[in-house]
């Protein structure tokens, strides 16, 4: 017994079993009900980064919340590799880099302030709301976590000593990228980009003398912040990470 | 004799050579003079994708045009490695994909329509247009070909049988790109990515039965277009580029 697979997607954080009930907040059932216009006995697609992707029906829409009811497993609970993205927040594009980077699969999103950083403050719960929105239509099976936005020295401090941190070192420092993921034993990675204005002389020596730090250059061209970061995460995504993997979109076949 | 680069890059049509008086058109002119606010005697640095990138000084600023000399050659001319892309306009987002792949290095744009493409026409111009502010922006040294727009069977019936072509398969057809980057021998390379909607189950059939067309995957996540679009060419740069050359941005010797 198969049918289509439902064209909405909704990340909840209610544990996901047959048979659950799920009440949705004010603003899933607003989405659900008002804009997409989804009625008792519609199916749409659950997942909670943890139990797997599930079958869901709408039960009940009142005015400001949608009351759903969990049917069956869709596909498996799959982890996205273990790839860390630490990146200095870009003034109008914090949100692009975000949705970019879990289209790309990274696990953490880490947002790092530096010397030439302009942007001096985030607001993370709209970060992981676009996260999460970025996750629900790529679908994707978790959102990455989101870390508080930290200095530099505090990053480093707090970074574990076994994973290894690429960072893009724009001043031409450093071996190429290709070079780097060659050689590298697999494990866990982290990926740094700095801001528009680049580091500063000070942060380059501080990463180059921190021995998990790995420095890497993109070559001849000066990349926009936000380029560096998806090109990167792309490149380590390619040769350490899931690409072997085949798109999740074609209709399933039942597991209940 | 050294001095600091200027801040100001422009790609001019004519030729460089030392001495020289160039004439800027109209919106040129208003940049430098009533945006920028340049005057008699100030230096730009000026490039025309053949004579390398030249030192010009500001000769004259009149209402509508400013004239520059050429003085001294600043960095010898290079091209960009010879990688095509062809990618299926998406709405809202055309000229963003092609500001990424004028800073990823990419030889040429080639507009494409397939049949589930949302956009059916482009404005040439325009993106012409912000090819060249991209390239001016990010040192590149010459400014990518845009080809007109075409369908997906005349570009392949246009696309010359020794290149490569590098197609995005979305489906989950195709090798991975690592496999494929590591097995390739060197030589002319294009990428071809669809549209939002995919490539129809037609054009799938037409790409894989063309035999210079090679299949890839990127992974299990279904990536935007203009997502796919930039982390594709960064692992083809990446892989068989430029990026083991150094950023272009430190002070220049004299050539002079």
């Amino acid at each position: 017994m198969t049918q289509p697979k439902p064209d909405i997607r909704l990340y909840v954080p209610q544990p996901l079993v047959a048979g659950e009930r799920l009440t949705l907040g004010q603003g899933q059932s607003h989405y659900l009900a008002q804009v997409m216009r989804r009625k008792a006995g519609d199916s749409i697609a659950v997942f909670n980064g943890h139990d797997g992707e599930w079958l869901a029906s709408v039960e009940y829409v009142a005015k400001k919340s949608v009351t759903l009811e969990v049917s069956r497993l869709l596909r498996l609970q799959k982890r996205s590799p273990d790839l860390w993205l630490a990146f200095a927040p870009i003034k109008g594009k914090t949100e692009l880099v975000a949705e970019k980077a879990v289209e790309l699969g990274a696990s953490a999103l880490l947002p790092v302030f530096t010397r030439h950083a302009v942007v001096k403050s985030i607001n993370q719960e709209k970060l992981e709301a676009h996260a999460i929105e970025a996750a629900e239509q790529c679908e994707r099976m978790d959102v990455p976590r989101i870390e508080a936005f930290k200095d530099l020295p505090a990053l480093l401090a707090h970074w574990p000593e076994d994973r290894i941190l690429f960072y893009g070192d724009e001043s031409g420092g450093g071996t190429t990228l290709r070079l780097l993921l060659s050689s590298l034993p697999h494990g866990p990675f982290g990926l740094l980009i700095g801001p528009e204005g680049g580091f500063s002389a000070e942060e380059h020596r501080m990463l180059k003398s921190t021995p998990f730090v790995k420095p890497f250059g993109m070559g001849p061209r000066i990349l926009r912040a936000d380029t560096a970061a998806v090109a990167a995460l792309a490149c380590l995504q390619c040769w350490l990470g899931d690409w072997e993997e085949k798109p999740a979109c074609a209709p399933m076949e039942s597991h209940a």
